[in-house]
């Protein structure tokens, strides 16, 4: 046995390509525990620097998903399209994307994590709603799906365990930001769940996890081949992540702006990034149409009350009081309330959304440890964003947080992170390119 | 600590310089045991697949060397030099060049390892002699030393103890054959000894650890620039080992070889490389002299019986029967012995070391793993080399085992190692190229 390892390990430091033997003899001896951890190591180290080619990927991508559970959702009768985040600070689209397409008759299913590092998980945001519960048995998940539309479920350790296993090890090893090692991750869970085609969302800028926009771009197109590899339509965007998505950072405060957008009050960039992956989603369901008759579509179902219906639905089908959509003081709110006032007149030239995040973590909205408990009442709301004029001494945000010791020092953090000029400042573009089987091209609309 | 580690990792793994802090880091604390394994391996394969920078080798090198004991030599009069070679089959030059040089006034200590994987080691082969204690104190190694002109010891766990655990570590990862790690592990235990100047045997070839020349080469290089950066007089010879070394492959059959050298028998190859090496000690030691002078000065050491008596002495210091020096029947013997014959007349065109030293090790000469005991009368002793002419049916060599249960396997690997020609074939180059402070030339003599 470790005989076949070490000249695996050789075979990929190298630069030579792994068969799928060898993969599939590294993926489950590890998980049987039968591998040590220092030699997948160093075969780790090796893919990170000598990559893999689309033949090896696809084969650990399978090898992974084989490692554990399915979620078959053939019974749940439509298109379930699955649509999946990189992550990034104040992104909320799920709760805004899925309601709206289930309102226009694509079936949602998702998958999510708890937040970590900088970001603020998509479970922790959802627990926020008193009562919710994000675990479902297999046949919940099913049940919720068909009934109201969608359903957002956290990951159990039965699906993709390898998954598990390889990124605690990558993160203890610098392996973690390896294209075809993300890829395979991710991959590997959205394979799990029987969805009909997955849309991605590859952020890109400061407050990503892919902080280079070539990375992100090869990231999205690595995963959208294995997708489509296993004929589901797949497709993805790269969007911007230079600055916070929205305008609330936080649990609470993320659920009270994405019900606002439900309602059409949606901020800009908001909508643009949610219209832009609500149309790949209909292309992946087979719905395509003109980018304009898709957001007059959106439009409609969000004007009509349909989409916020969908989500009303789904809170309770989970277990949720829905009625938070109808009076957000039933949410978890924090004690301290703090103006951010501009240091002088101008246009708002930068958000460094890495540093925000980390700001919010700071107020005790996100978790610096798995076992942390968070507040969920934390976090920022902005008052101005990129590309608007500020006065002197007007509010930039308001910071909410249970105790004002760690104060000075979000303070401090928030005034570093935002950058005000003289000038004008363009508003940025939020959605940058679309990926799908037949390459890239710059976002057109 | 962990953040420490996990950001020099990235390091490495982007092709990024270490600095001496980083590199301390490592060692030490995976010395004390505070960064575990995993972490190591993954920095281990950054360094194997981007290399090091000299500036990096040499702090690694300074660094595995200040992790444990050395042993200081300034007690001792005269120049110490010490040779050192890379390994191979055959390989007992050390037995004939060290009594050589000390009987022209140079002081030879050494350090060496057993036998692993298809090569005989050194001190395995000194154990042969009955009564050799091959591990000593410091003070009595200085003894020695000083006593005799010469002294060969195994290498204590004190002696770099960094090397030992990545040593190890490397076995198990695949990355035991990268130049920098090699130069280094070598390199800090040379640099243990407190000798005034070092000689480098790096072998090339089918039986040698590095089998690429050009691989060679560079180890060499690298290995006498550490050396030159210290400030000792450091060259090294690249030499082959696509055949056997000698005649004689085993424990108590090199001994008596090595002996035989001694006393003015030795064969042609082994007399090539104990000249070349002992030219470049005389270097080493401040004696520059014309390379036939040098040859002259060897041939009288032999003819006089100087360089015989100075190793009776050593044998006798370190305890053992200095006797078989004269009788080679004190000296263990198997009781089996078989003829190996020509299937065919012709020329030797190859004898295939690699494969020999593996057959050595079925004989019982070697060692499987290091718990292995050692039947010190096994082996082979070769009737013709690469060059000779030989008829159909005439013993190409003589096979010497305990058990002839084995014997047939050995048969068919020595049978398959040996390749006869019809047409005239060139007795080998044994010596290729020097290495000296000025770069490497091909060997002129």
């Amino acid at each position: 046995m470790a005989n076949g390892m070490y000249e695996i390990i050789s075979k990929k430091r190298d630069g030579l390509e792994l068969s799928q033997e060898d993969i599939g003899f590294v993926i489950s001896g590890y998980v049987r525990g039968d591998i040590p951890d220092y030699q997948v190591a160093a075969w780790l180290m090796a893919i990170y620097i000598r990559g893999l080619a689309d033949r090896e990927l696809a084969d650990l991508t399978a090898i992974m998903l084989d490692s554990g559970d399915r979620i078959p959702l053939a019974a749940v009768e439509g298109k379930k399209i699955d649509k999946h985040s990189t992550g990034g600070v104040g992104d909320k689209i799920s709760f805004v994307v899925a309601p709206l397409l289930a309102a226009c008759g694509v079936r949602v299913p998702m998958l999510s994590g708890r937040g970590l590092g900088h970001t603020v998980g998509t479970l922790d945001k959802l627990e926020a709603i008193p009562g919710m519960n994000v675990f479902l048995t297999p046949d919940r998940f099913r049940q919720v799906l068909a009934e109201t539309g969608m359903v957002i479920c956290g990951q159990t350790d039965n699906i993709v365990p390898a998954d598990k296993k390889l990124y605690a090890l990558r993160d203890a090893t610098a392996t973690v930001s390896s294209i075809p090692l993300i890829a395979s991750s991710i991959m590997s869970k959205k394979l799990a769940l029987g969805s009909d085609g997955i849309v991605l969302d590859v952020k890109t800028g400061s407050g990503a996890f892919m902080k280079d926009e070539q990375d992100s771009i090869r990231l999205c197109r690595t995963m959208v081949a294995i997708g489509e590899k296993t004929g589901r339509p797949t497709l993805g965007i790269i969007s911007s992540m230079d600055q916070p998505l929205g305008r609330a950072v936080g649990n609470s405060l993320e659920m009270i702006e994405s019900i606002e957008a439900l309602k059409g009050n949606g901020p800009e960039d908001i909508m643009q990034v949610t219209f832009a992956l609500g149309w790949c989603m209909l292309r992946a369901a087979g719905q395509e149409m003109e980018y304009a008759k898709a957001v007059e579509t959106f439009s409609a179902a969000i004007a009509s009350g349909r989409a916020l219906e969908v989500f009303r639905r789904f809170i309770a089908a989970q277990g949720g009081d829905a009625r938070v959509c109808d009076d957000y003081s039933l949410l978890p709110a924090c004690r301290h309330r703090e103006e951010l006032v501009a240091p002088q007149a101008g246009t708002v030239a930068r958000i460094d959304s890495f540093e925000v995040g980390m700001a919010a973590i700071d107020t005790g909205a996100g978790r610096r440890r798995k076992e942390d408990a968070v507040a969920y009442g934390g976090g920022f709301v902005f008052h101005a964003n990129v590309g608007d004029k500020v006065k002197k001494g007007q509010s930039l945000l308001t910071i909410h947080s249970d105790s004002g010791e760690l104060l000075p020092a979000v303070r401090e953090r928030l005034t570093a992170a935002i950058r005000i000029e003289a000038g004008p400042v363009a508003k940025p573009k939020m959605v940058l390119h679309l990926v799908d089987r037949n390459g890239i091209t710059p976002w057109p609309y």
